[in-house]
């Protein structure tokens, strides 16, 4: 074995914990080279005792270095430094994660990051959660703990009704409804309902998860371009395709909300032929600042073809793993027949906390506040963005948690986010949301005819954050 | 609309809540064909003001009759009675749920129910879980509402891993364990591992929901045979299988112990070709009462060919929506890089009160109450049935949750159920876990060659209810 690489000083008064020293040390060490792919690392057991530290507080550490990508576990072998390339690629997949906070040191990362999936924690209700939680365990006997509907249990699905109905206007059964353990959960199911090989149209750029998850099952996927209103239903139809993954009230990541001739354009396409189906996501139409929300697109649709799929992952927490899925009465009927084994992902008791937290208003009220801050937080970045407006145009303004910058002088994306990098500032090029652009395919092309787009989320940041991440923007960009 | 067919008379005086004598009410009405398919009930708001009870109430009876298929509810149109005998097959694919938990009152059934699937909540440490709970929910802060590792939260894994290593002999790193919100998600996960269009075999009889679940991935499958050793590797073999679905320490529904002879045979078997995996599902492991367990099949494999899958709804409660994969490192690999994405589906919280319950020794302990207490019931259970055995011979006893009882004189499952249920005593025959005879295929000549068998769980049972349901059986069957 060669000479050990680990030369750390731990220092038991620096605030951090010996397990974070040592995992911090070891990142740094491989983010900067020191240590290289492959390299072998020594035992727990070793480090433990040449650290004068509880072997498991090596072990916590390595575990987390393991988790994050930076080491790799081989059994009977022991641990290696693993390939950082595809961690930086694993990074930037986390990052289209629609619903992630920021955790400190989670991956390798630049000081202020305008991450359009973070959102923000602080005012989340603690003391409320946990009240509602202990009384529901003070009341919770057997029936808690016994297995639910697998639908989801009927009281919650009622509430979700009720909300969808109030909020977005879906109109629904609490029969129609399917509560699950996250979106893609619930797209799984999806699968064995609709079945295979079904021709899904996604917008262009889109959310890659679902893009992801599509390819998973196969799917041959047609992306259909998008104009100022939204999905070309023109191009839709041509696709040939039986399904269509959109985003009406607030595409992801451009921001357009799709207005209702374009609407309903998207409802008589589904309904030209049978089996045809729309899937709308309305991820985050909880957060609207200026204007009223259109209601939702199943909200207009008459005939049983738009499938309605919502979260509470990103109005309340991302723990929170409940979604829930309102489906038309035709694939309901095959669902019961054909899917209706595949037992609940939630529990009850977390059903019922959130049913109380739902139907008691403190989720209304919690959301009265976020829209209230991150209103604050828009504001704010709006006005800190004016003097880039001589060189970049703003849209995807006025709802959501992020806006769009498009460059008006013919720079590229890449050289935008590397200079905003050289700056400690982590922005997101548009083309990365564009599957062919992903790919390499076409990525020339398409870049010289589309003018650079760039991404800034506000939610996770803090308003001197954005204050000084706009700051420095302005000192590289323009 | 016809006369009013709704003559509840409520008596506020009978212990049960308003809801719940409307709700038995229509549901014995439905029962007994007073109400038949397709009938409409008066709506919500009629019954509620000629009850004179609160719109709430009745709301509440409709929609649990709609949740368990009783009643319909068609949009804008009103409640309807349901299809009633629809309901009685959806009832039996429920029993075939290996972790229900008994329900007063939730599918027409008989009086002494001697299901494979129920277990005993009666010991459950709800102070000591309610108790983790809330100190868990004393120290969180954001970190634990935020979303976690796709694969689960390395401590959960850590503690998972060290749980199977010292009680299966289960072979694993923490790496190459995926947390998951019950076993039907994780099967759906395998198979976007896994691949399309894999030939499976699986046992016959067998886990009724894995079938569909298999069925509906569209894989072949294959019903392989059992000798008084398990699964036939020879017919395996002949099937020309890639995956085989098995349960070797305790198949089900026989309860087979698979000898380490045969384990050797299919560990071959899956050596003998690349891309051959066993999915090994080791679901009630935790129960035995009398000699040592083997160790899981994983524990043999030294070629990375077993799928190791658990879960804690049986021993620890239904309602804990997690199970665990193990995955040999090849399809880790493929995980990550085709399915790393698909986020977790068990909240950070509920991973972590369950860590806790696991380190901190309650799980142990907890086990140990149980095996006692379901041991008291088995023993029981042979003790009251030792007159029946000039007519029957009794398998898989000494562990899990149910023996088997086979007949010695040529009776028909059929008439054997049938006669204990004019008993008010529900048993189940073999039959319904032969694929092929649920499918009424083959079904005449195999059950001409196979000897009636009846189940007989008893987890979910008091001791009384055990000894009178005998009692009953005795006076029917002898």
């Amino acid at each position: 074995m060669r000479e050990l690489p680990i030369h750390i000083e731990l220092e038991p008064r620096s605030g951090k914990t010996l397990y974070e020293q040592i995992y911090e040390y070891i990142r740094e060490e491989i983010r900067q080279g020191n240590l290289l792919q492959d390299e072998r690392l020594p035992s727990a057991r070793f480090l433990s005792e040449y650290l004068q530290v509880s072997r498991t507080t090596v072990d916590m550490a390595y575990g987390q270095l393991v988790a994050e990508g930076y080491l790799v576990a081989r059994p009977k072998r022991g641990y290696f430094v693993g390939d950082v390339r595809e961690l930086y690629n694993t990074g930037m997949a986390d990052q289209q994660d629609r619903t992630e906070t920021l955790q400190k040191g989670k991956s390798p990362g630049l000081r202020y990051d305008f991450s359009p999936n973070a959102i923000d924690m602080s005012q989340f209700p603690y003391a409320t959660w946990k009240k509602i939680t202990k009384n529901i365990l003070v009341d919770a006997r057997s029936h808690m703990f016994a297995l639910g509907e697998p639908q989801g249990d009927m009281e919650l699905r009622r509430t979700i009704c009720r909300y969808l109905h109030g909020s977005r206007g879906v109109n629904c059964d609490p029969e129609q409804i399917i509560v699950g353990a996250g979106n893609d959960f619930l797209l799984l199911l999806l699968e064995k309902i609709l079945g295979r090989h079904i021709h899904v149209a996604m917008e262009n750029p889109t959310y890659i998860r679902a893009y992801k998850i599509f390819r998973s099952f196969a799917y041959p996927i047609s992306l259909i371009p998008l104009d100022d209103r939204g999905i070309r239903v023109d191009r839709l139809e041509e696709s040939g395709a039986k399904l269509a993954y959109v985003m009406p009230s607030r595409q992801y990541p451009t921001g357009i909300s799709m207005p209702i001739g374009r609407r309903m354009e998207l409802l008589r396409w589904a309904q030209g032929e049978r089996e045809r189906y729309l899937i709308e996501d309305d991820y985050d139409s909880e957060f609207r600042y200026k204007g009223k929300p259109l209601p939702s697109l199943q909200a207009s649709d008459r005939m049983g073809r738009v499938i309605y799929i919502g979260t509470f992952s990103k109005a309340i927490a991302p723990a929170i793993r409940v979604s829930y899925m309102v489906l038309p009465y035709p694939l309901l009927e095959r669902y019961r027949r054909e899917c209706g084994f595949f037992s609940s992902t939630v529990s009850r008791i977390d059903q019922t906390i959130l049913n109380e937290f739902i139907s008691e208003g403190y989720f209304e009220r919690y959301l009265n506040k976020m829209r209230k801050l991150y209103r604050t937080k828009h504001d704010l970045l709006l006005g800190e963005l004016r003097e880039l407006l001589q060189f970049f145009s703003v849209s995807g303004e006025n709802a959501g948690l992020h806006v769009v910058l498009t460059d008006k002088r013919g720079r590229s994306e890449a050289a935008l986010e590397q200079a905003a990098a050289d700056a400690d500032v982590k922005v997101y090029g548009m083309g990365s949301f564009y599957m062919e652009e992903r790919a390499g395919q076409g990525a020339e092309s398409r870049m010289k005819s589309r003018p650079a787009t760039m991404i800034l989320g506000y939610g996770g940041l803090a308003p001197e954050q954005i204050t000084e991440g706009i700051e420095r923007l302005k000192g590289c960009w323009m």
